[in-house]
């Protein structure tokens, strides 16, 4: 297995990848907020031998890593990844995850809940995403003793987590949906059965690159077969919409498009986040389109490792200035390994 | 000899051509503005006659044209190839002209002055272009009786002609003195002594591509040799400038700003004339700074080839639109001929 944003597109590309998240909390502990560090040591431990010592698959293929140990550009690009949440990455107080080698499961111990399980794969995976989240959810539950009510289900910190605890969500490269205006619209009849609409990297709802996540908001009074059922639908749907939107395009407009995205990375020699993000966008619509024939391409692996704490892990510590030299090296010969 | 846009630019391109004009009237004729077309076609006839039939080399590597037989794409290509004026493309009255084969020597007859004798050559070559305007006025004054005037000098319709009937002008490519801004303030210290910047190509005084053209007000009480010297001394000092300007660049800015113009214009499917002229004005640069380091690639070249009627003579008469197709692939084409 590779980290998701490794994984080869199938068909269109437009489906990028798969989370679960399962929200868990021990019964009669406090919840992080209101934890000690020396409590939230003690939970870290709990997790930790739960886990290592089950004598199960997960006890050889995870990792126990204490953020502690963890250097800030290695902690903030994992927040770039996917793998942990950005509030998880700046927090102060003692707190640890347990990990997969190519990182698709992430624990997170000692955010807003006590346990974040978390399970990412590359492309349309929600069913073999919740098996593993599922699995570990299993697991966990026979050594520790989750905070459960029978009326509201599994118990969070949040109400909006409360019943199954899962936020379900897929990300999806919707370039020309976006580019005819039609989001807005897309997250008013999204949100009306309880799914939400954002853009993925960018600040607040502003979405770079035409990547979307959509995710359940409903997680009480459903049950997480048909939370996942419901988002399966909408997103075969939107993926559908898309592809017949990309169907009708003007050919010679979008080849445009695309080979000046693969123009302009392939010889800038000074490239933002942004821009960069905005570009691979157009490289992996022309892929789906078959104007960049290049199979040793992976727009998605190039954007993800191009962003800034990625270049840092890679470079070492630098200013935005020099970053942009740097992404414009990097990405440059990312592109090039195949000419056109 | 070759045109003077396909000359291969020596030392900084900055100087791309010099213009030498004289006009010139017959003793005794009305002007064009009056003329009956009847009168036109003897005139024309005349100074066919006048070179043609002077026995000197002249008389051989000049031809004749009538106007008439001239297509509308190649008419307005010629001002594209700035051979001839717009007006006089676009005039509807008999007119020709004498011309030589790599076009530097331009006659036209019947335009604003019976004569108007133009001689173009790539590069600050203004002596030289004058040395053989003078020997085709002195050829030609030999069989046409030229209005003179002792006090005025040569007549010509338009007063601001009197005198020398001398136009003497020298395009220059200033990318970084624009860039600064610094174009108004050069276009007023200019003018205080008798001459004028103007943008070529682009409506009015639009510059695009970065290439002004600056050339002499004063014909009047001034010999053509004062006229000519003036004009060297202040393009000498305006390349200087520029030449300054360029040294004194952000490397990793200006590199960055050429390779883009290079990415897209070997890239792109669908390219305007406007946007062409500014990616070629980089290219341009880029050379000039050893950025861009293709000996086969002659932008001026590409400038001229790609105007709008230069392409409709090669390719037939076609929509704007798919214009901007057939230029992509022309440009695509001549900028792939040497890959970095």
């Amino acid at each position: 297995m590779s980290s998701w944003y490794m994984k080869k597109s199938l068909d269109n590309g437009i489906a990028v990848s798969s989370r679960i998240r399962l929200a868990r909390n021990i019964k009669g502990l406090a919840f992080p907020s209101r934890m000690t560090d020396n409590d939230r040591q003690k939970l870290n431990e709990t997790v930790k031998n739960a886990i290592l010592e089950s004598n199960t698959p997960f006890s050889k293929s995870l990792k126990f890593i204490d953020m502690e140990d963890v250097p800030e550009n290695e902690k903030f690009s994992m927040v770039e990844r996917h793998i942990i949440s950005p509030e998880f990455a700046s927090s102060q107080k003692r707190r640890a995850i347990i990990i997969s080698e190519d990182e698709s499961i992430c624990i997170m111990i000692g955010e807003e809940d006590h346990l974040r399980i978390q399970v990412i794969y590359g492309g349309l995976e929600l069913e073999k995403a919740y098996d593993v989240a599922e699995k570990l959810d299993t697991l966990l539950s026979g050594s520790l003793n989750f905070a459960f009510d029978s009326n509201l289900g599994f118990l969070t910190e949040c109400p909006t987590n409360l019943g199954t605890g899962l936020r379900a969500s897929v990300m999806l490269h919707l370039p020309v949906i976006e580019g005819e205006g039609g989001i807005a619209d897309l997250a008013q009849s999204v949100n009306k059965i309880g799914f939400t609409v954002r853009g993925m990297y960018g600040e607040g709802s502003k979405a770079i690159g035409s990547l979307y996540q959509i995710s359940n908001q409903i997680t009480l009074g459903i049950s997480e077969k048909n939370a996942l059922d419901n988002l399966k639908i909408i997103t075969t749907q939107l993926i559908e919409r898309e592809q017949k939107a990309r169907e009708s395009l003007n050919k010679i407009k979008v080849e445009d498009l695309c080979m000046r995205a693969f123009g302009l990375l392939s010889n800038a020699r000074l490239l933002s986040s942004e821009e960069m993000m905005n570009l691979i966008s157009r490289i992996k619509l022309g892929q789906s389109l078959g104007i960049i024939d290049c199979e040793n391409i992976n727009p998605m692996g190039i954007f993800v490792e191009a962003q800034p704490y990625m270049l840092m892990r890679k470079f070492g510590t630098m200013s935005a200035d020099e970053r942009d030299i740097y992404r414009a090296n990097f990405v440059r010969e990312e592109i090039g390994k195949e000419k056109i």
